[in-house]
């Protein structure tokens, strides 16, 4: 998985037909210090996550095994909202605390 | 999904048989202020994209997930046509607006 | 799908026995102006493609989508030789003009 | 699979209901002298890895093929701790040795 | 699939059961020059494949499709031991000559 902030969404009304109801998320990578790295990816949501929560995303056939993408052209979800990391017995986000 | 701007078509005769019928785009892939970033795809088609518009594609495994591309030889497939974007609260891309 | 061109094959005799009577290609990476990237991957063939053609190939589970290919450990597949492209209006290449 | 080396843990409280239970382990990707060269992920696990291990790890839809991680939005596992590794004949890493 | 020099190897007692027997290759990724490009991966070995011998390696699911790793969490399989390759007609190496 990625560790990612959530920062944007997409819309789109002229799309497959099985991807209807699903949000489109922009979610943009982050380094451990909880920096952008420059990168981005379109994820759909599976967790109701928000702007601005860090979260972890799953790529690739992964991204389907969730009720809201199986069997979808779907190729990244978030799975999970992040409460907090360590990085070598380091905290390096809290939720809430660094938000 | 990766978020890319429709800028031209590849013209195949002799191809896998499966792949009769399918419409190969190609895709630049755009930042999120909705620029070339320098690469491309090339993507089937599955929601009718025209030249210029931007669009989400999935790759993959995922890419198969349509009735266009089930079963196919076929990694990257267009399933949305994006109406518009934004990130941190700002607008970034409407359509008929930036185009 | 990615666009390259066949430049060599590959030659294995001690191989995993379900690959027998593959055909190892190897696809260099071009632009859309039709060079080279720098790139190279190796692919099986599905088309008959040869020395010098511009090619589609296929990466992934959608690489074993071919007959050829099918339940075989198989990540990259050749699936259709390229007649033209073109990108904003403009033709970037033609078979048999630009060769 | 990839090298890497165990740095730390990320907590979620919000999650795909199928990920529950799995621990999430923030992996540095290391070279062949086990330094970290920049890239890191997170991935599930399988085999009890600790803070400081080398391990190595599967990606994309091979991170499933485990007990813990079977049909779960799962990309990532550690599916083996590494004890030793060497190159050309070097060896390059031994557990307790280095650590 | 890639081109890769074997390199080495890794050890690992505590792993995936379903991983016991499995030898894990280091691959050296090499250019078409047969020179070592920098990068590297762990794969399983599914040939009999020897320090220094170069091969071609599957990744993702398609690593899966051999006797040795099938339903394994292992996301990368040499599957052929490379007796030659040439490109643009140039012979760029031939086992025995070059080694």
């Amino acid at each position: 998985m990625n560790l990612a902030r959530v920062s944007g969404t997409v819309v789109s009304t002229r799309k497959e037909q099985s991807m209807e109801g699903l949000k489109f998320l922009i979610l943009q990578q982050v380094n451990l210090e909880g920096k952008d790295d420059g990168g981005f990816v379109v994820a759909a949501d599976s967790v109701g996550a928000g702007i601005g929560e860090y979260v972890l995303y799953a790529s690739g056939s992964s991204a389907r095994q969730t009720l809201a993408t199986d069997k979808r052209p779907c190729d990244a979800v978030v799975m999970a909202i992040v409460d907090n990391w360590e990085v070598n017995g380091n905290l390096k986000y809290k939720k809430g605390v660094d938000d």
